[in-house]
């Protein structure tokens, strides 16, 4: 079979029996990873735009738009949720083939669920499998796509979206490959859009656009049955060099949900080693800020082609400077969002701290890498090496600290009682009849009205 | 300025005052053969199949569907019209970069036009932008991009429909530029769907793609601001060869609507030269089939490798059958879409004269040209050498064989009378003062509910 049948077919006949545990354990650290995303991202200016311009075309609102009052059709649901859970690239990275792989999938899945009911647990496994095709699609024509300027993200994500969608909606394998054939001629998304509102677009239009895919598909709507290997299909005409045994090597086996990685703290990964580094000095010694003298740092050379912002006049400069990294780990132990707005940029505490941070390049240095020093007004010095940055795939974050994480973003959005009454409907996800009442829990206020029913 | 800034500042700036009288005519022919296409493609099965899958998403259906009862919002109903317009592939080429014009940009803008009030010649004069911005824009990538699999048609069609619709939504210069980087990132289609209900989603899909990147960058969605010439923008990501001066070359005075070709009959280009040539014989002599003793043909190599199909069993097949060809031309005079179906292949006299037809490759002969020598039974031999196959841009259908050509089509979907009447409304398409009525003169049983309305 070629390698579009062999997904096709892997996707339509997989009934989950022979999934292992750690497989659906690590989905839903994923699904809680994205949602807290969605929530972070659900009051940004892009989605208000684009929920304002799409309003008039929208069908039906039959779906939850994430972290949201407004319903839409499924279809521009899939789209906004997408919208919404990249903006802050904050959601999850696979970094053997730099796929943001949760965003694409999930983002269909949430807006089907909400319209159509499904089980917590088909859901689940609709997301495995949507997240295996995406991967393993991206592994086979990753680094020279990427580095020819797709974002990957995207191109990859419409076939994750399809085979997602495909699977709820028991395409037959036929069907499936025609889904897959939908999906390759509408991949699309480039990396010039990066730093513009269009970056977070791409993968919100792939799950929309794999979500149209599988419905067609569905409806015996043909297409090329070549989709991945044929001599122009998405491989060869997306790219010089690609190994599609990729696609197939260790299929059922091999799940690449093991290989994600979920970012601890709200900005450019090379400075994730500094944060955590110094978020630790923060825990063991908590320094006063106004008592660092000096904060010396040996850095991977790459931090400071990307990150040697010094002088922030824009929050979003934050997220790329090795000296705003060291001050909130030092002054603040975190990471979050809020470490990343004009008030943070602003505060004294922090701005003193970034003033006496110096970084070198040093080639010794790993990227997942940080030497720091930290001299103290008494003389004391405070030094740590850090050998692997937390959330990177040997040192991932704990369930509790995915949850801090989803708190930090979710109370952006949502009051604290729904943030937590969310969070524990997330542990139970694979236990849920109905999939759609998480969508649905993301309503802001909708906790507290259910609430309110019960006590009134 | 960059070449994506001139662009936009073109389409923005423009009053249409400068455009030769000779291209508004053109633009009125490329829309009428546009709509014929629609009116032939509006009974087609991947266009049912299309509207009863996304009925459930489609909102307010506030745009007609062309040839349809049944009407949708406009971005679905842009879709919908490029997938009936071009699955025929009857549609209008410039042979210079192998697009099909018409369909992105047309298909929509009568979405937008019969949803919103827009004078003919406003939407005439957007078509001409848009026509000439798809263009352009294919001219600097083609034949590399084409050659690497692109389905040039789609990916340079989103950018014509973008820059049509956001004329009419009378987009800022900065909106342009933007409209134009969210059409860069939603640029898709392969030629590995050539063949099935894709090819024709393709370009309605990017009509839809373009109308909504109008719509998100009036909006202030912004995007990356060098959609084409950027390191990692439509030119560089999708191709390896490329010249963007070809973008600006003589912009507003050099228009490539002089360079469009509207396909006389309903079949692969490579056998026009022997359907006209046959045709012509047939006017001349009107041979009586069963007297064909022999027909020889001399043709291109190319012919040969693409079209040397005999033994017919599917209608399809009877578009690329050199042999075919020559029986209609000789026994119709005409090869329209009832040429090539079912019955025609079934037609005695048509299987008579296709098994009494040989054809030698030459080498001598153009792709525009073919040599024709019919034997009669009396020993009589006709015969004729065509130099230009009528429709290529040297031989032209004239005014009257493209409203012979409209009305073969339209007749499948409309009685007559309203067929007479749409094409009188066409000719008239710049004093409209609703380009919109247009669009709802071409839903079945408008003209004769119109009459009979009058006539009560």
């Amino acid at each position: 079979m070629s390698p579009t049948e062999t997904l096709a077919a892997y996707v339509v006949n997989d009934d989950g029996s022979t999934i292992p545990e750690d497989v659906w354990r690590e989905a839903k650290r994923a699904v809680l990873n994205y949602l807290g995303c969605a929530m972070g991202g659900s009051i940004e200016p892009a989605l208000d735009v684009t929920i304002e311009t799409l309003a008039p075309f929208s069908g039906k609102p039959a779906a939850s738009v994430l972290g949201r009052r407004e319903s839409f059709d499924p279809l521009h649901a899939a789209l906004l949720n997408g919208i919404g859970s990249h903006v802050h690239e904050y959601d999850d990275t696979t970094p053997k083939n730099y796929i943001h792989p949760s965003v694409p999938v999930a983002s269909a899945l949430f807006a089907y669920a909400s319209a159509n009911n499904v089980s917590g647990r088909d859901f689940l496994h609709a997301f495995i499998l949507g997240f295996e095709v995406e991967s393993r699609i991206g592994d086979a024509v990753y680094p020279a796509h990427y580095e020819a300027g797709w974002h990957i993200t995207a191109t990859a994500g419409v076939f994750g979206a399809a085979a997602a969608v495909g699977k709820l909606l028991d395409l037959s394998t036929r069907q499936m490959v025609w889904a897959f054939g939908l999906a390759a001629t509408q991949a699309a998304g480039i990396r010039e859009m990066f730093g513009s509102m269009a970056k977070s677009f791409q993968p919100g239009r792939a799950a929309q656009n794999g979500y149209t895919a599988a419905l067609l598909g569905r409806a015996d709507y043909t297409a090329g049955e070549r989709a991945l290997e044929g001599p122009r299909g998405f491989a060869a005409v997306t790219t010089g060099e690609y190994d599609l045994s990729k696609v197939s090597a260790g299929l059922g086996v091999d799940f690449s949900l093991r290989d994600n990685a979920y970012k601890p703290y709200a900005c450019g990964l090379v400075v994730h080693p500094a944060i955590d580094g110094c978020s630790q000095l923060h825990r063991k010694y908590r320094p006063d800020p106004e008592a660092i003298a000096a904060v010396r740092l040996r850095v991977a050379p790459l931090v400071l082609d990307l990150c040697n912002k010094r002088d922030l006049r824009r929050a979003l400069q934050s997220k790329y400077s090795i000296y705003h990294a060291a001050a909130i780990g030092l002054v603040r132990g975190k990471g979050g969002l809020q470490e990343f707005t004009e008030e943070a940029v602003a505060d004294p505490a922090l701005a003193r701290v970034r003033e006496r941070t110096t970084a070198i390049a040093d080639d010794s240095v790993g990227e997942d890498q940080v030497g720091i020093e930290v001299e103290l007004a008494g003389g004391e010095t405070l030094s740590l090496f850090v050998e692997q940055s937390l959330g990177n795939v040997h040192r991932p974050l704990s369930d509790e600290q995915l949850e801090e994480k989803f708190r930090d973003q979710a109370v952006l959005a949502l009051p604290p009682s729904q943030v937590e009454s969310l969070i524990e409907q997330c542990r139970q996800l694979d236990s849920l009849p109905d999939a759609g009442t998480l969508a649905r829990a993301t309503i802001p206020g909708a906790a507290t009205r259910a609430v309110s029913a019960v006590s009134s």
